[in-house]
């Protein structure tokens, strides 16, 4: 950085006329290059896992000071577990198909031409995020296999994590001879930086805020560079007059507790009106067992105390809650498409399930709810970029555009035609 | 629309409420009935040319009156050749196929269910378009035929031509038993309603804006919906030292020459210096002879002069206008790295070529240059959603996510995924 770059306006523009000229070098990089570097950096985590830790404990301990919640600074910790976890993440990532490249598809011209679909990345992307260090890796990674250059601006709490993870990011780009600004981390947490950085729409191709819905908001509102949202999961279980009540139990039980704090947990339980009263007390008290709370609409909790089953009443703020806790919204429905409507209502078109015998009502669903995974007699736990093939995951896209879902290395790769012929021009 | 929504914003408010209901009924409507809707509209143009004249005859007069251009003036008017253009449009996209509900891939997990990723509408797209009245049923033809809700604020100059053209559309609709607010025509051209529209995002899913260059950053510095964007083309022609100077000359006079008002069209000219001699006077007689003003940096200033072919000197700031007229800016350059470098600091990532006989050379150029299409030997002129074989096209996006390049039908559309089990749960 040369002195007359003094303010931190330049320093985040001149950051990202750097990284634009690095994508346009790293996006015809061979994949064996850039396996390579993913490679090293692996190494050089597992080798500097002391230096790692020690930078780690000066947040940690700052974030003490600042008191922050168990659960903040638990999220701050770089324990063995996570930096093996960044290891292991970084040679699988290398392992998996280079997205870049790929022939999409083919159109040959009446006049002879041929017109080709091809896989490119998509340029430089913006990572912006919270507490965890460990995403400072884990998107550096996925964005180089992609051969996307990246800006990373880390939260405050993590910055002396997060410079040391950069800087052998960086060893590892320059040792393997790409660009060393392939991978940029902002060097400072002041408002500032991010505020340039949201609209230096020029250089910057894509922004992917990773953190709270405060985040997100506030990235979507200020930014001119395009967003890709990962908003919450309001993910709702619809159990059908036809449901098999041990498959509802099972699966309800499975994506209510499993993992209560994620995105693709269940949050609200919607039994059909015929059968509420032989499956509810039986998917109730399995819920009960595990701890879960219950929250019921007035007829709900009619069954519910028929049954001896202790609940709350469930309030209209209750259906578009993302609890994250053991914690459970119930309500009675006349049908399938009751159902749906209050799922397109309340929901957050992330992931939803029906359990049910019947095909036909099981398609209405899986037409009629606008979500972008939809499932038939399955746990909603699955959304995930490994359980859906993709072999990593940046994040579950909330969005429509682009990408929806859980999102892998071909989504973070857009595309453009190379056009061949022989001087064939517009008659 | 009920008495007590009187201000413009409610009325907004209202209007995207109605188009989010109306696209999860569109979005799994039968191709049947989507198409007979789009022919109903057909015949409902043509049965009422007249009247769709007369309240053209109003717009243009007031047109005139506020001392609009021979340009804008003429973009407004609705001819007979523009309506049977309409018609002709609305009857090719009804034959297209359907690129709702296709399956795009198909994935089994490990424990045994099937995770299918479908083809699906995006939801609610907002068109906000200047003064070609056209548009509004192009784009709402488009916006049907994918299952996309669309909510279209044309220009204030159009109004009472897009009002005509609205109630066609609703009344094909009504007529085919869809719903009537699948496409709705916001019923004031006061900018307060565009304002509350492009911020009505849990409603509406994407913006896409028709128009010039301020409308453009207008919209997309204003919206908190994703916007994909239909910018300039700043499109450069690269003649190498390896090219056929039969082939350069008569792509070059294509590009530049065929329809120099359209964003495909060629702006700059780079010839490699080692031929420069040889191939830019010949090439810069025929532009010449087309009536084409030449600017010429200095070196190019020099051949051109020796030649005895007037030209004007280029600046700075030529080599990114997008002239959209009988003007070409060149440049000499030492090789193709030089000419990729130029493409991708002044170009505008749309379309540009190169003419070569060397496949090394051009294939390093089809990969180096960032732009939506890239061309070797075959005029710039093609980027078309016609001419790739899309069948119809609603812009030709600059954006990188999403959709680069010709937006077809299938670029309206997102996806979801489908997963169906026997009861599987994560373990």
């Amino acid at each position: 950085m040369s002195t007359e770059v003094t303010d931190i306006a330049s320093q985040v523009k001149q950051i990202a006329l750097d990284a634009r000229a690095a994508s346009l070098t790293l996006a015809n990089v061979s994949s064996e290059l850039k396996n390579k570097a993913i490679l090293r950096l692996a190494e050089l985590i597992e080798e500097n896992v002391p230096a790692l830790e020690q930078e780690n404990a000066k947040d940690l301990a700052a974030g003490k000071e600042a008191g922050l919640t168990g659960a903040m600074l638990n999220r701050l910790e770089l324990n063995d577990k996570r930096i093996s976890g960044m290891v292991e993440g970084a040679r699988q990532v290398a392992a998996l198909p280079d997205p870049v490249g790929e022939s999409l598809d083919t159109y040959q011209h009446p006049q002879g031409f041929t017109i080709e679909k091809v896989r490119v990345p998509i340029g430089v992307i913006g990572i912006i995020y919270e507490s965890r260090p460990n995403v400072t890796v884990d998107c550096a990674i996925l964005c180089l296999k992609s051969g996307n250059a990246s800006i990373l601006r880390g939260g405050k709490e993590a910055f002396h994590t997060n410079t040391a993870l950069a800087k052998l990011v960086s060893q590892a780009l320059s040792e393997t001879g790409l660009p060393e600004k392939a991978v940029q981390l902002i060097p400072t947490t002041d408002r500032a930086a991010m505020n340039t950085l949201l609209k230096l729409n020029e250089q910057i191709q894509c922004i992917i805020p990773r953190g709270g819905e405060g985040l997100i908001r506030f990235v979507s509102e200020n930014s001119t560079i395009p967003v890709i949202k990962h908003y919450d999961g309001i993910c709702t279980l619809f159990v059908d007059k036809a449901a098999d009540v041990a498959m509802a139990e099972s699966i309800v039980v499975n994506s209510k507790t499993h993992y209560p704090s994620v995105c693709n947990a269940g949050e609200n339980l919607l039994v059909h009106r015929d059968v509420v009263e032989f499956h509810l007390p039986q998917i109730a008290r399995a819920l009960a067992a595990k701890g879960v709370t219950l929250k019921a609409d007035s007829e709900a909790a009619t069954v519910l105390e028929n049954a001896g089953i202790d609940c709350e009443p469930a309030t209209e703020e209750d259906w578009s809650t993302e609890y994250l806790d053991l914690i459970i919204s119930i309500k009675v429905v006349a049908d399938v498409d009751e159902a749906m409507a209050f799922i397109n209502k309340y929901g957050s078109s992330h992931s939803d399930a029906i359990i049910t015998e019947e095909a036909e009502t099981a398609t209405a669903f899986l037409n009629g709810v606008d979500s972008s995974t939809v499932y038939w007699n399955v746990s909603t736990r699955f959304t995930d970029g490994f359980e859906f093939g993709l072999g990593a995951e940046i994040g579950i896209s909330t969005d429509r555009l682009h990408a929806r879902g859980p999102m892998g290395l071909r989504e973070l790769c857009s595309y453009k035609y190379k056009v061949v012929g022989k001087g064939q021009i517009k008659p």
